[in-house]
């Protein structure tokens, strides 16, 4: 149950069967900073390349394919006084017809700044814009991208995700989330990184507000327990992650495996599970940005709670 | 501001150009039963042919293409005490290879019964299942199919939805929601059914718990005033149903129809408005069985209440 | 066995239950001139609102649901001496991002015209362009928009396209070719029109080469024959046509419908007309452009002439 | 000029910046054996781990980043007797709902075995089928999965493809074919395997007949000339390949690559390309089965050779 302090000094922009740059017991917890997605970190120092540098691999000793990786998200906090978001929505999220009246920013105009406050918990903008004022929204700080080594020692680009995890960018994964990811290579392999303070569903823009952060998390192997996509826990919910292009794929990847969780874990056939589902799943978008999608499909604890047996 | 106490006699399986069963002036008020899904009413008398049958037109009179119905949902009540669902997660929002596992059920046995308890607002399966017990669920009553007729005279399935509504399956379709059509024909031609006294997100069996319902509904019109897709709106939010395959498209639509209503209605640019909804946005997904399938693009009241000027 | 010479003073813009312009026996042939897409006819009067204006509906005498409609077309030519072409590509057949990179040519100018030349067999330039000189093209004629009235009566665009035919927009349904639609509606309810001169796969900048017509057809009912999709057959494959988006699903429908025809007329069970299939098939794109895209599944005659008692 | 007679010791079931077994000059040619997609070669020696085991990566000494690699297919030989294919259509090209009636066999069962005649080019069915015969086929052999590692030092598993080749399964990369990569490490780094004796569009069961190959292939460097995706060339066609989920991104992304072909090297613009595009072009369906789908754009050039100035 050690608790590391990890300072990061190597970052990749794939997520793979990279060295470790540490080894973890079992229960332990680590504590890293982690840049942002064009690699600067809290003190504006551009440490790592752009495109969602990630810090790890974090090595779990005795997590093999085939096991689970549990990961409790439990402190996910902007360290630093401002972000960045794109500002205009990404041409695959309006019809085809409609990219031409979209404008296109040049460097460095293509990102806006934005202030974060710790103490209110609001991000704000820096520049008032005419429209808007200092639009002010609640801070949601998340990560948008994390996840295990994929399979066949790949490394895959940090701009996407998979049934490994990586670039899901969902605003869901925030501070007192448990995340279940399949182990694929020994040692599971976890990389982060990717923080954003806020972030609408979908990423429509290309960005949430992008900001280096502070990060605490637990790791726990789960023997011999296999699953096949990210899965994740909250207070009210359990949910699953499918990443793919169409989106509906993406739903499918999501549904399919939490049919399997509930036939697996909560003791129902295919068909009592269809009743609950249908009646009692709900959706949302991660990402329709990134070169594979997210969806999430989620089920009420509440709900799940009235089963007999429970 | 007449008050229509309906009672149907004609129900149509298509949404169209079809001849009006009432006409009613800006501002009236309709109060109907619909038929359930298959067409059984509140005495369990068969009194349309399967397939989403249709109560309508009805002839809102003065209402001009290019104008926007507005249609007030008051009341949504089911008016029999049970309703039925499919009992299997439908082939399209499994892993194609999962379909394998799926059982396919012949009717009579391909459906199940619920209770619908007014009083207690919920819905409890009939039959005890090994696995859930007598399932209770709280009602959300929603109309599944309605809008008004497509525009070029079509008469179209309500098996599926377009830019006119028609079978959108949200479970967001609720009383109290105001819901905005665009007119395609004189006057507008509006149409309902398809009740649904709870629904998760997707649609995901092929149905939500269908009944047949007592509809009370209110209608406007704003002359001269032109949207593109279904827009609807409750205490908490704006939302935009766009309606297509894949996903990605009906969220395309829904996208847009968004951009559209913020840019006009909001006094926002294209860049203010990406900002806006690139960090406040939500999604829901209303079903992704039918063969249009919808997204719906969700913006917080609450935001928009704090932009300059409002 | 009766040739009508049939000359059009009614068009739809719509595919659906309209009344019939013509019965028809079984055996008989038709001849009829049809307007561009734009409902102008081989005198350069617009006859029709523009929208593939359709000629028909045919009311073929004896033909009922669950019937087949063969379509022999015979003859398909030009018959006038220009026609035209929008000049851009479609936004949807090119990468999001590079949708900005696309000229918006304003009426009139979205389009340019060809001339036809029936002697030399080609299209050609009318104003040469000083990139493309006179590109000169050798013709193939076809039929864009034709099909049967769809099932419940419907009335659907011209726009688009489903099981029951319609703006296909496919290359291949030149003369020469025999079709065959399943029977929806007593009748059968044949339209057709939307000519093109010539067209390249997938129609990707919105049209062929449009342009009035003569078409010589003849129709034959194969009663108790059903199928569910459009087929065709010429000299040298048999094939089926999907229609839907998006393309994987357009190909779905076809690969389908070419495995039903082969296990149903050729005797042969699901994993032969696999090996078949899976070696043999290949693909044409018609359209990528109207609201159905449309997938063709190939498979050659002369392989299934070498299939064991043929 | 070097010719290299090349035995492969190593393999890889990912395409990526793995060490090189061989440099290689601009303008080399060389000849090497490939084993089958599960790793088994001409003497029926399992060399390599099954999943389309790679030979190479071969380093292509003064390519760059930037740069493209062309690859001259000049021999593609079976080199042992039999082949074997997968025998039942993939759940993913079939309707949703007909994947029920989709048989799933068992290994070893899964596959069945074809014999491969040099002499009179032909593949034919090992076990005669009751309702097929030896059905016997045409030999067309070509290489499934070949081409460059990705940027990033990613490594990806040969299962699919990107803009950098992989497993695009399309039938068109034959001998005699004219291959170009864009180079985005240094080296360019080629990998090639995955032969097929024979395929249909799409590879619909899976595979196509999979067999050990024999290979000669020479390489050229083009300086400073930057490509996007695949290009290919043959007696009659330039082409371009996109390889995406759905189908109508993959679409997309041949096309749009095809245009700036156009563009950069034939001196077009894009209206003028536009009009070449919309009434010439051709596509054809490499894979539908892989994780990323691949179209093929194809541009005759007969009618390119037309052009003014050529």
């Amino acid at each position: 149950m050690t608790i590391h302090n990890f300072q990061p000094t190597v970052f990749y922009n794939t997520i793979g069967s990279h060295p470790p740059v540490l080894h973890i017991a079992d229960g332990d917890t680590v504590i890293t900073p982690t840049p942002d997605a064009r690699g600067v970190d809290k003190d504006y120092q551009e440490v790592a390349r752009r495109g969602n540098p990630m810090v790890g691999p974090f090595y779990v000793d005795g997590a093999e394919p085939g096991d689970t990786l549990v990961v409790y998200l439990e402190r996910i906090d902007p360290n630093r006084a401002t972000g960045w978001t794109r500002h205009v929505l990404a041409e695959m999220v309006v019809d085809f017809e409609y990219v031409h009246n979209l404008p296109v920013p040049q460097p460095p105009n293509e990102i806006i700044q934005w202030n974060i406050d710790p103490v209110a918990c609001t991000a704000s903008l820096v520049e008032p814009n005419p429209h808007l004022g200092n639009l002010t929204l609640p801070l949601k700080p998340m990560l948008g991208c994390f996840g295990v080594a994929p399979e066949l020692e790949q490394a895959i680009s940090t701009a996407t995700s998979g049934n490994y995890g990586g670039n899901m960018d969902y605003n869901g994964f925030v501070a007192g989330t448990t995340v279940y990811f399949p182990v694929w290579e020994p040692g599971a392999l976890f990389h982060l990184g990717d923080g954003h303070a806020v972030q609408g569903d979908g990423e429509i823009v290309g960005t949430g507000i992008e900001v280096s952060m502070e990060v605490q998390f637990t790791v726990k192997i789960l023997k011999g327990k296999t699953i096949a996509w990210p899965r994740g826990e909250n207070a009210e919910y359990i949910y699953t992650a499918g990443n793919a292009r169409p989106l509906d794929q993406a739903t499918q990847h999501a549904t399919t495996e939490m049919l399997r969780w509930l036939v697996s874990d909560y003791g129902l056939d295919i068909t009592s599970t269809s009743i609950l589902m249908g009646q009692c799943v709900s959706y949302e978008l991660g990402n329709m940005y990134d070169p594979a999608y997210t969806m999430v499909c989620k089920m009420p604890k509440r709900v799940l709670n009235t089963l007999p047996g429970r």
